[in-house]
């Protein structure tokens, strides 16, 4: 009986990612949902990725920002001088269609060219939920240890892409990046994956390619 | 209808817990479930600290292991000489009583004092969970960021002890232990709170003598 209920939660989700994609097509959008444990550093690498492609003058980002409680992201992301709303899950463990569905119409679409949605703080849960995403990108601290994308496979297996974050902390570390990078190509043999400190800027040019090279031609 | 049957789970799993609490207590048992986010430090602090709570021989620990995946942790708990069970969730982002209950017969219950339960690395939905824990603990390392207890206020509302983690990399962060502290007892203004280092043993005798002394009288 849970299962079933599960499914058809899921089902119902997907419709509304369906209509959300749709959406997203009619406007040449690109849309990356990034998922990450809380602290992984999914807002600092959001700051310094919109201030970088605003500089680089190729793409127009806005960004929806996914929380339990508090607006701390949403205003943290505003200050970057970009398109931002805030969700608050109330508690929930991620990130649903239906709630992307609910603030689109407070983001000025036809303006943008890549919208970033930042999940809530969960390694486990936003893997099953689609969002009408063009990908999901995980992202992995190396502070949290060389061991989490073997324990918790799903969700690479889910992402088209990975980046290792706090690159800058490696040293105090015990991360393994070739382990970390064997288990990540286990769960998922053609992700694609970056080394980033968002402080020092350590690899930011390379995602920055990357995401210039998915978004859509107007 | 969703909420109902959440609602349902929850009450399932609430007998099932009151079960298992019948059956620590008969044992004398105290149990701590230990939450925390995916590489927050939970399985670190647990080897530092059955491997002191072993030579201060005051107490005999046990461990019961939940990850999506994987039989590392309890490998790693297994080493330092304590029992231990490993529960491998298979997708499922929390430990629920069923389980605990599933894998108690595998525990030699009568030679334990204190049993540590380490949930899945979530610092949303194990909240919800009742285990028939005598409480929850909550780990947050440093790298994770101070303002995680504001966006993650509901599990620090339910655990008695918050555990600051990885205090030897704090230099190397940005975190304000006092406003972690302040959102911590804003959430929960008799929390106890611990500030450690597992792998320098920074803080380390504060947090064994707390659990020495909720420990029941044999």
């Amino acid at each position: 009986m849970r299962v079933k209920v599960f499914q058809d939660i899921l089902d119902a989700n997907d419709r509304l990612a369906e209509m959300n994609r749709a959406v997203f097509a009619e406007h040449h959008l690109l849309v990356l949902n990034l998922i990450g444990s809380p602290g992984c550093g999914k807002t600092t690498l959001l700051e310094k990725t919109l201030a970088s492609l605003l500089a680089r003058k190729k793409l127009r980002p806005g960004a929806v920002e996914g929380d339990l409680e508090t607006s701390r992201d949403a205003e943290r992301i505003a200050r970057c001088g970009v398109p931002a709303v805030q969700i608050n899950t109330q508690g929930a463990c991620h990130l649903d269609a239906a709630m992307i569905q609910s603030v689109l119409p407070a983001l000025p679409l036809n303006e943008l060219d890549v919208l970033f949605i930042e999940n809530v703080g969960n390694l486990v849960c936003p893997a099953d939920y689609d969002l009408g995403e063009t990908c999901k990108v995980v992202l992995l601290s190396v502070t949290e240890g060389d061991d989490k994308p073997a324990k918790y496979p799903y969700i690479f297996r889910k992402a088209r892409a990975a980046v290792v974050t706090k690159m800058d902390l490696l040293q105090h570390t015990d991360f393994a990046l070739d382990a970390a990078s064997r288990d990540m190509r286990i769960a998922k043999p053609d992700i694609v994956a970056f080394q980033v400190s968002a402080r020092t800027g350590e690899g930011m040019d390379r995602w920055l390619e990357w995401i210039e090279s998915l978004a859509p031609r107007k």
